[in-house]
């Protein structure tokens, strides 16, 4: 029942336990909203820095809306405008914002490791919104609460997360979470676009294959493939990846009739999708998973900034 | 009494007593805050996304301040940062910013008809903070407020406006709203700034002859003119323009004694107007204008989201 | 104790009294602060423009932040969105934004003047958050806060100033501030970074030699070196700047015990400072400037805004 961590980093040190307690409390903020209560005073007077080294619309956007529901102060810190640009470190740049006496910092930045080390050097609570192809553990923690919602349950379930598995910063995180709670993973991708190594991810089954793994999958997540990856590239083209890639209307009698849909937005579509996938009323939970979203991030704001369970309803 | 509008994009859906009622309702908001009552917790909660396509500051300003005076929450979303440029398309950006469970967006955009696409796609409330030439509602509003408070009533008004009017964004919502609230339109401009078809602007009078209009009109709309458009322009050039349709002193014998002037900022100093006219104390309202900006915002963000007369006081 | 500033624009125009008033009342909001009351109800609604027109990621945070922990509304307007593209003069956009009924405008401009020509042409607070070379009150403020709160009193205490005189948009303020509180100012630099009439600043002493400087001195305040400045210079070069400027752990010993480090931030380590300087626990007092900053431009808005002492309780 306890919740013990300082920081979001690494979703491999948090127990199933901690995950469900994060989803139970991303399902109170929900069933809170639904109550017509837009906005809670948990986190009045703190303030949260939003450290975005590189740009990311929906994922700065996604906890900047989660601190405002919550009353937080965000300051948004980064970019081309920062001091950084004045040739200061990292470190003096962390130690300066800590002076400013502020709770936490979401950080977003290319390199692998930097939410680490501000974690390290700072005396605040650090999340990471996403480091190179490292980790992106709040996209974990979304994507798992629209499985949740949707199966009920993880044990024993099976999913298979398709597409370009070797430059993609979603799998860092959500793979070994999907096992952690007990799913069986299948990854699937064509061999140019799959890492050395795809045994480091820790996925269950491996494969080039998805007609073939596709029956079996009670939830397929789709990544998004960027166009400049294909483009030029030997094989496969976008058009071939789209034919034995892409989840669209042809391949849907290979999938259980229960199977759902995740991707991390934005789609491509005609690439990974179809739009009669990315739309399909039972199958996809795609938007579902961007409320989810902001549930998650409330949930762990909340959680990791020192609130009690009793202290969510406004 | 009622006011049953979803959004605000097309000021000719809005008849003369939907109007006075946003007219009304922006005057209580100035008597609050005229008791020293800067903000009140109308909309505290609400999350509203200011989706500036094109750079716009004041326009944007003059949102976001009457989003805080009224306690919502701002998102700024839009611009070069937004996953627009990873190829997403529009109707895909705008189911996700619904999917965060937000309550408007105020949308500014090249394009016209932008902000009814976004409407047919989200199930939120929209408001057209002007879209190409097309429409610029809240600006119309505005205008229309500081003309209702100098004049003191609408009817049998005879409003003259001046300059750009084939490039103007301002125009395709103002004469419409002048003519709803039953004033008499005269529209002036040299035959190169005139549009092809200049009737189905709804203007009751078109002329080039500027002297020749002024002396009837009880209020002289001056539209800011872009330097860029006469520059190098067979006829006028912005001398000649200045000469023949600037409001100068030297003009002021023309006009009645109580005729005032309007536009809609940032003034061309010595172009359209000199500064005897822009900052002339009887005559010039335009700064009246930027606050109007404020207090009309105000009241069609309260409207349009459900709020009542009684729940203005703080 | 009566506080009967509109504007903080120019530091010589404050005394002892009111300089020490700032100072106290930011004493306080740390007390505040300290029981774990991190934002106080005392600007609620108040709109503050924070019009920094060349950037300065610290002092706009740092203002930022301010604003939020009083409940300010802030709204951040200036760089290269403005209408200033628009051939706007600065009166017309002040006017404007004054229209908005805002209470205090906070200005950052390369051009000196700028923050006393916003003052005169508006009727709102003004407050100066650096005009080129011409003054950063609020820098030094926070500068004397720290030296403050580390030494308990200024009166006779012997402070050096180290650097880049000539170019530093700290001096203006910092030397006159020193000199009303008391203090004796020696400012230090090679002959090329000194300006041509060092007299002017109203320093006691002016000199190129550190090394003698250093055994009196009872606050070192070394100023950032822009690398810029020296490379390609005749002399010295950065690494000779290192070598007879530099405060490195070899200097030491030329120290009083109990002589404080002072920076403006950011660092440059390896050029005006060592880490083993800059981070020195007994001596380097960086960081806790840094939250001076806070604190301090809490005090100046609260003030400025006719906060009371009373009022600063949560």
């Amino acid at each position: 029942m306890g919740f013990n961590h300082k920081h979001l980093i690494d979703i491999t040190e948090y127990s199933a336990d901690d995950i469900m307690l994060i989803l139970e409390t991303a399902k109170r903020f929900k069933e809170v909203n639904e109550r017509r209560i837009k906005q809670v005073p948990t986190l009045k007077g703190m303030t949260i820095v939003n450290m975005f080294n590189e740009p990311s619309t929906r994922t700065r956007s996604s906890f900047e809306i989660a601190e405002k529901r919550l009353s937080a102060n965000s300051l948004n810190f980064g970019g081309s405008s920062t001091s950084a640009v004045k040739g200061e470190s990292l470190t003096d740049t962390v130690e300066t914002l800590c002076s400013y006496k502020i709770d936490m910092i979401i950080v977003r930045d290319k390199h692998a490791g930097v939410p680490r080390k501000i974690a390290d050097v700072s005396g605040v609570h650090v999340i990471d919104a996403g480091d190179g192809k490292h980790q992106h553990p709040t996209q974990a923690l979304l994507d798992l609460y629209s499985i949740w919602e949707t199966k009920g349950d993880f044990n024993g379930l099976k999913v298979g997360v398709v597409g370009d598995i070797g430059h993609s910063r979603v799998c860092g995180s959500l793979i070994p979470a999907l096992k952690i709670m007990g799913c069986e993973v299948t990854v699937i991708a064509p061999p140019t676009l799959m890492p050395a190594r795809p045994d480091v991810l820790g996925a269950d089954h491996v494969t080039s294959n998805l007609d073939e793994a596709l029956p079996d999958l009670d939830v397929v997540y789709m990544l998004r493939i960027q166009r400049e990856r294909l483009e030029g590239a030997p094989f496969p083209s976008l058009r071939e990846y789209n034919l034995l890639y892409g989840l669209t209307q042809e391949r849907e009698h290979l999938m259980k009739d229960d199977a759902i849909i995740c991707h991390p937005g934005p789609i491509n579509r005609g690439v990974e999708l179809d739009s009669y996938m990315a739309d399909h009323p039972n199958r996809s939970v795609i938007l579902d998973q961007v409320y989810a979203g902001i549930l998650t991030r409330m949930a762990a704001l909340y959680l990791l900034l020192g609130g009690s369970e009793d202290g969510i309803v406004a």
